[in-house]
């Protein structure tokens, strides 16, 4: 007698599973965003504010817009400059920080990451695309021994929306998560394990840390450079990455739209 | 007129410029401990309990003992095992939480993070050393833009404790942390430029958060396989895991032995 085949259930979390409910309408909103550069386009467009007091311990740079926006109490988390470098505090790291403070101070019904990512032509993204994740993973936790191996990818699904996915015509496809801009050939093995489209520097941590709380979150990458293609990656995306981020501001903006007034399971 | 030699200060943090007075007494201390074979052996020692109510939210697997020894608070905080898969939550975006989250659920007055690691047998590394680092910055993050590549690098300071590893003749040296039980030939070349003699899966990002939140963080690193050997980490770490611990074990209790009754400015 064979063991029954492993249910992907058991080994992949998922996002939808909260512990709050998934028919009341959505309140409040955290918008987990790395750079400055990303999050300004959509402070503007949601009309928020910047917090004077802020709601983080005194030595974290994490900067806090905040607002109402149809209905909606909406928080913009950027984990601000590094004190020392004066540079966007980007990666998993400073992600995984940012999205858990801001779920302990804030309770929000739901959390979006929304960021640039480098996308892969072989799978169809070209500069410009967004993408709403359908699962976020490591590439870059190599620990090759049993279920540590399964621990660093780290897989989890995205808060299921069909209906907002379909309704604004986005594109669907698995985003790897790295802290570096460039890929190794091991990174690259790995992204080509994750079947990744897009590859970021912070979804699958925010993913570590919301299904940990058990907070629903979507994931909305924007494509600034083509990492198999053939212009150095920090060249290709410096030159994209304003234009980007007003693609990735239209496109956060028409989620905010859609959300409003709907509740988890209508999305 | 040429510009100043930059200052070595100005781009690298000191765990020792804490917000806390330097000269008083050590009260609570914080050990950062990411697997439960690595800890048990000093909850023994010093003869904590586990925490029955969590400090932590729900839904984390953050595991808290905690008791008096010699005057001293201890707590030692281990992520827990992950929920899902049954493994100990090590790496960086683990580390980085339960710090943070430590760091605000108890005010330490110092953080010891301990652990195994790698040595470089280049640098003088043996199995069963242990090191206190004096240094600590990642070898996998890496932002080919400028200034965030060393915003990537991330290196900081341990806190100066040049009294403690005097008397207690510990070797000194470098620790690099990245996200992988094994080493690409880039996180060689980064491990290599970090100039390390140890390599681990947290140190930095404990560090990053200790600087951040300005507690002064020790970092004591016991080696339990040699990297630059002819033995697979995984297969070498696994033998020498359960000894080497126990050496982990004797070091973190002669250091908080030496740190009872003193201040930080006495170490």
């Amino acid at each position: 007698m064979s063991p029954p085949p492993p249910n992907e259930d058991d080994v992949i979390s998922q996002h939808d599973s909260s512990s709050i409910p998934q028919n009341r309408p959505i309140s409040t909103i955290v918008i987990i965003i790395a750079m400055q550069t990303e999050a300004l386009p959509l402070v503007d467009s949601f009309q928020l504010t910047e917090d004077l007091n802020s709601l983080f311990p005194i030595g974290t740079p994490w900067v806090r817009y905040h607002g109402t926006y149809k209905g909606l109490n909406i928080n913009i988390i950027w984990p601000g400059k590094d004190a020392v470098l004066g540079v966007d505090s980007v990666g998993t790291v400073s992600a995984s920080l940012v999205t858990y403070a801001a779920i302990q101070a804030l309770k929000p019904d739901l959390i979006i990451n929304a960021g640039t990512a480098g996308g892969f032509k072989a799978k169809g993204a070209c500069i410009g695309d967004v993408y709403v994740a359908s699962e976020v993973a490591f590439h870059d936790r190599r620990i090759p021994i049993p279920v540590f191996d399964l621990y660093g990818v780290g897989l989890r699904r995205g808060c299921s929306t069909p209906n907002l996915v379909k309704e604004l015509e986005f594109k669907v496809g698995k985003l790897s998560t790295g802290d570096s801009l460039d890929m190794t050939p091991h990174d690259e093995a790995s992204i080509l394990a994750n079947d990744a489209v897009v590859k970021d520097m912070e979804g699958a941590a925010v993913g570590y840390v919301t299904d940990l709380l058990k907070v629903p979150a979507i994931f909305v990458k924007a494509v600034t450079d083509i990492v198999d293609g053939d212009k150095p990656t920090s060249e290709e995306f410096l030159n994209n990455l304003s234009a980007v981020t007003l693609a990735l501001g239209k496109a956060v903006t028409q989620v905010v739209d859609y959300i409003s007034g709907k509740s988890i399971s209508e999305l």
